[in-house]
């Protein structure tokens, strides 16, 4: 069973906190020990595990990426969003998480977002776990 | 068990797509529910999901990343394929997706493409599959 | 259950090889086959799988990374480490790997590193082994 769950991103990028949702999903599910798969079925937005304090790491890593990877390049593909889907290839669609006494497994720091490249649109999570 | 195919690559650096591979691999498994991970055993290409329609997507991508990591840079490594592995490193050499009622699970743009960093050459790529 | 380790680094960035670790954790858990999944719980670090042959690769990536994605950005963290965090989500934070026959299954090649970006520190990694 995949568990499904929707997030509207608000600008053209930017990162968007889904911890709560994956959390959520988790516990409910009611897997004492397991492995969380998260992937998103896009091409120009992805998933990415970082610092959940300071919003200024994600707009520094949004913000970089979009200098490091612009649109500034004789690219072929006519929507004009190639940037897009190279930071997807590079940071990835899918994460994969433990759960341990039921609850998600994430350092201290750590939060699970929504990378956006291309928006804003509405995005779609799918979730499974494994009971291990 | 692990499902292996082999892929040979045409050029120094491209995108294969091996979507038919899974899924055919998911399809005789004859798993119902379950996961399907995608790894290769390399360390000068990678394994990504992305844009399955316009291939001119797949030529800015490996465009871009020729660019951004380039040969123009003070490496030590002497067989002078450095860049492709940090194009492996980036990119990365697995990708975890779903099987539902026997199909792969994979949003309507998404492809699985085998990326080639240092060919041609002929790349072994492993699959396995666990029901849940 | 989750089999934890720590990794001292030893320097400001830099790759750990952990293979004998990951590989001694599958085989003194006796599965025959599975999947080895492991993940760090931190936000300046990250696993890849490299060449464990030439050490001039990781040197070479790490370099390669430090120039592609340095300091020298307008970033509004005010830690100083936001080109950590960066990598971090560009090179991810967990590896699926496979076990046949109670062995991780790596390519020739193919070893499993730490990288840090931020250290030196004591960084912890997770691992969790899924029979088949």
């Amino acid at each position: 069973m995949v568990h499904k769950f929707k997030v509207r991103t608000s600008a053209k990028s930017g990162m968007a906190d889904i911890t709560r949702e994956v959390q959520g999903i988790a516990r409910e599910n009611g897997v004492e020990s397991g492995v969380c798969h998260i992937f998103v079925p896009h091409t120009t937005c992805g998933l990415a595990i970082n610092e959940n304090a300071d919003p200024d790491v994600q707009s520094d890593i949004i913000a970089k990426l979009n200098e490091s990877f612009s649109g500034d390049f004789p690219y072929r593909h006519a929507e004009g969003n190639s940037p897009a889907h190279i930071k997807s290839v590079l940071v990835g669609s899918s994460l994969t998480l433990f759960i341990e006494e039921g609850v998600l497994q994430l350092g201290t720091w750590q939060g699970v977002y929504l990378c956006e490249y291309d928006g804003p649109r509405l995005r779609e999570v799918w979730v499974k776990i494994i009971k291990t």
